[in-house]
């Protein structure tokens, strides 16, 4: 039988949870991190081992899998008081699983290669469902010993594996243009869609010529049918994408790189979060133009 | 045997010569003009019928589709010396299938109305080779009694036929809406592959990832397999989109509707116009980023 060995997940929100799941459901021995201790519940009820610290987490496993929020939680589970560091064996590799700035994974790379251990600069597509399902999008790029050391588990979590290059950092560069396009296209979909109902057409007509026609993208068949029902409960929140579109917008400043498209759809988030919408699913970005136009949006 | 009516096809460009061949094709007395003669030559040795003039046109049938490029160009072949509409006997119906401003189509069919003639606001999608397959998508908004009339023209030539209401004028907003989606997502497309490459990705590994991703859309699967190839022969000119965007624009201004994502891609197309792109395939829009940020293309 094939050895499976043990993976730490540290940030066990909807994405670790899923990537948790799968892996427990295939045979590893898992250890999980999370600072909700109801989330560190449900992982043990599921068999995974639960650990007081990430330094403890990391002292039983040689991959490491972060999903945490952001670039500072990474910062702060690997680096901090009794972070990962501590307890992780040379050799070892983390799978540096959220979205962050292409930059911070660079450094990344180089803060623990000083410590003997490989950076996977590896971001995730496809949301809870596909986490949970093992069957998430990823983004991959690290040295050819590092891909080596995490094939097994890359090949239990996710069934698309895209392999960018060697370069830690690249990963998160494919990230975030896939998100900037993810931002774009989602509010374009909202401007066009409002700007349909403020046009006096029926907006699941539209819904349905677009979907058909040369207007089409992945975010507009996901998320107007969403607006179509009124339904505005949280799968995506809305400052994700905001978040995303501005780590964004500040790699492309760093290379005088003229992002206008991007920084326009960006303003749209900026201000849809400034009327409170921030939490509520990403969709809801059309609220925005429901203020600005005083169009009606279809009811739940 | 089904009663094929005589059709009217004026302007037989790409779209038009598609639509009169397909109908040649399905049994249709097919009479066309334009005024390239050899476009005329290739419908007449196909089996058409040619004509002098439109108004000589009209004469023969009592349903008249126009795919000329503009709402000036309609307005002259109905209304000007010789126009359809002096032909044209009372109770006949013109489909008019360029794509114009929804308020030059409300108009439109009150001019029409007065000499007792019915409009089809009706324009079409899909490109010259779905035209020639008769499996365009159209956009259809008329009086019930336009649309029983064109009904056996409409299922020649159009699999897709979505009929947005009963208004003229509505067929030409939802274009006009699909079509600024459309404008985005390429616009967006163009923005995201050239930062990508002035990252230094690899531009292939970035449209395998985007085309399995959250940030895929139509007009990125089909557009940046040409920028792969390098490949800017215009299939559909850089211009159309330009002139699309600027008609949403109008029409998005008359009801003070913020269209800001739609404002900064129109610009951008207007920048690669202004640098001599207008008339090549629209995929060249991402040579106005080759020019600022000083990326290296894909060559053919």
């Amino acid at each position: 039988m094939e050895h499976k060995p043990a993976v730490g997940v540290i940030g066990i929100g909807q994405m670790g949870m899923g990537v948790a799941m799968t892996l427990l459901r295939k045979g590893f021995p898992v250890r999980v991190r999370d600072l909700r201790r109801e989330a560190e519940d449900e992982a043990r009820a599921a068999g995974a081992t639960t650990c007081a610290t990430p330094a403890e987490l990391a002292r039983g496993c040689a991959v490491i899998i972060t999903l945490v929020v952001n670039a500072e939680q990474t910062d702060s589970v690997m680096f901090g008081a009794d972070g990962a560091l501590a307890g992780l064996a040379r050799g070892g590799v983390v799978m540096m699983s959220s979205t962050v700035a292409p930059s911070y994974a660079q450094g990344l790379a180089l803060r623990l290669g000083e410590r003997g251990v490989l950076l996977l600069d590896a971001p995730v597509s496809g949301g809870p469902a596909r986490a949970h399902a093992g069957t998430m999008s990823m983004m991959l790029a690290g040295e050819a010993a590092a891909m080596d050391q995490c094939r097994p588990v890359l090949e239990a979590i996710a069934d698309k594996r895209f392999h960018i290059g060697e370069r830690a950092g690249d990963g998160s560069k494919a990230k975030i243009v896939n998100n900037m396009l993810a931002g774009v296209n989602l509010a374009a979909a909202c401007e066009a869609m409002a700007l349909a109902i403020k046009l006096g057409l029926d907006p699941r007509a539209i819904a349905e010529v677009v979907s058909a026609s040369s207007g089409a993208s992945w975010m507009f068949s996901d998320r107007m049918p969403r607006v179509l029902a009124g339904d505005y409960a949280p799968r995506a929140a809305l400052e994700i994408l905001t978040k995303d579109l501005s780590i964004l917008l500040d790699a492309a400043r760093e290379l005088n790189f003229p992002a206008n498209i991007a920084q326009a759809a960006h303003q749209a988030y900026v201000d849809a979060v400034a009327l409170g919408h921030g939490a509520e699913d990403d969709a809801a970005l059309i609220k925005l133009y429901q203020t600005l136009a005083g169009i009606e949006l279809p009811q739940r």
